[in-house]
């Protein structure tokens, strides 16, 4: 996979998800404004790229997909919106953007968050005239990986372990980069299955890929904090260290962590490989992703 | 209808409420304890009491009415949840009650907003395997009014017209009251309709006897805020004249704002008489609702 593809991939996924933001007039204006400016920040745009691909190497046809493609860009991005509160991570930049509330206010970023999660399910909802006889259980999987039996329940297990007299384990760890970042990952990779008419035995090989994905993109994260260099990564390396946060290679060492992505990565390609049709850009992306240097 | 009616219906509907609440258990156990506190708190239950009343009077019968009416309740309590939230109206206590943030912290108050929102959509989606040919109309219908288009959009609104240099005419508190408080009780009084198998112009007509409530309701509130006492009310009158806030008692004058919830609520009720099953309790709870002391 050249660059120049993924780039294509990406500005097609952008395109799709930014159809479906809502116009920021009427009284609505100000809480539109923020939405879109979040949505708009920029961002790999990798779930919705996911959720297209693996339904496409199902078979997938149709718009159906899209209304899904762009709940779950909405979804990810209320997530950063609440996640930068000053409350929560007070993070006053992203991507070198000001983040939502440092742009506009707290109290706009957290009916911005709110909007974007409502508009996500309001959105999704949009597939209905597709007549695609999965419908309901593709929100369903929505509604699950990303509350609290997913994504909301990662980030709470998250904000658990930063506290002093938390002690992170290999197993509480697993907990948070399974609901936090693989869930998310999950939902795409299952929605993109379930809209093609996938059956229960291949979503269920799609969720185990997909928790691979996510995980091995976690250990990533952390192997890149320690091995890399600021110049490369683009933020400071060693902070988790700096952070006393417990991290997969903190716990278990470089080596292993290594190769355990290499394990992750290679079952999770496997799996993609197995099916009837197979997906080479889809492949070769994730491959991408997880091998990462940055 | 006497007090112990009422007291028995809303008994009967925290039942519902509260069996599709989430345990508190596992790593999400901090944000779900959150979550089944700030609905444990109290309130009086009417979102879903209205649903259930107006199902039932299109002849609905069954459990599918269940998870919409716990999803309704969840919606109202996670938007108090964030709207008392320090960066929105600062709130420390409701009904005598700590709120989320004040009981627990910022960060999990806002975490257990978003699971509450998220867990709404979560809790109706369980009504699928009921089979009701409505299910998603009936979902769409709690989005778009939960969100920028509904209640958000109300927040959004109401947020604007706090600040010193708006000009709140009777137009733009209209708008604020149709969104923020009608909205909810729109879709509450639909749903209950549409999943009995409600006819469109039935639906429609419910839509219009539901926004005379909101409406209604909310004059009433401002009426109540001038007229009544301190002792009735239990908490103190004039707060609104005190706090500049344009009411529709201040724009339209008092005799006005009388006569209008008179007429809303007449045609209210009038539009709950024509259908041809009539339900005697939901009438003489609209009335009563509007024409409040407290």
């Amino acid at each position: 996979m050249n660059k120049k593809q993924l780039e294509e991939k990406t500005k097609q996924t952008e395109e799709i998800i930014f159809k479906y933001l809502p116009k920021a007039e009427g009284a609505q204006k100000p809480v539109i404004e923020a939405m879109n400016y979040s949505v708009l920040a920029g961002g790999k745009r990798l779930r919705p790229m996911l959720m297209k691909e693996v339904f496409e190497m199902f078979g997938g046809t149709g718009e159906v997909i899209e209304p899904f493609m762009a709940a779950m860009e909405m979804i990810h991005t209320y997530s950063l919106v609440h996640d930068d509160l000053p409350a929560m991570d007070n993070d006053e930049y992203r991507r070198g953007k000001k983040t939502t509330w440092a742009q506009f206010d707290e109290c706009t970023a957290i009916l911005a968050g709110d909007g974007l999660l409502n508009f996500a399910f309001e959105t999704a909802l949009k597939a209905e005239k597709e007549n695609n006889p999965y419908l309901v259980r593709a929100l369903g999987i929505l509604a699950n990986k990303a509350g609290i039996y997913g994504m909301i329940g990662g980030q709470t297990a998250d904000i658990e372990a930063e506290k002093p007299e938390s002690d992170v384990d290999g197993e509480k760890l697993l907990f948070i980069h399974e609901h936090k970042t693989a869930a998310l990952i999950q939902a795409s990779m299952m929605i993109g299955a379930v809209l093609a008419g996938a059956s229960k035995v291949d979503v269920d090989k799609i969720e185990k890929c997909a928790y691979n994905i996510g995980i091995a993109f976690q250990i990533q994260d952390d192997i890149l904090d320690v091995t890399s260099t600021l110049e490369v990564l683009g933020k400071p390396i060693g902070s988790d260290e700096k952070n006393h946060k417990k991290t997969y290679v903190s716990i278990y060492g470089l080596e292993r962590s290594k190769d355990d992505v290499k394990k992750l990565s290679k079952e999770a390609i496997s799996i993609l490989a197995s099916f009837g049709q197979r997906n080479l850009f889809l492949e070769e992306l994730v491959e991408q992703l997880i091998n990462r240097e940055k």
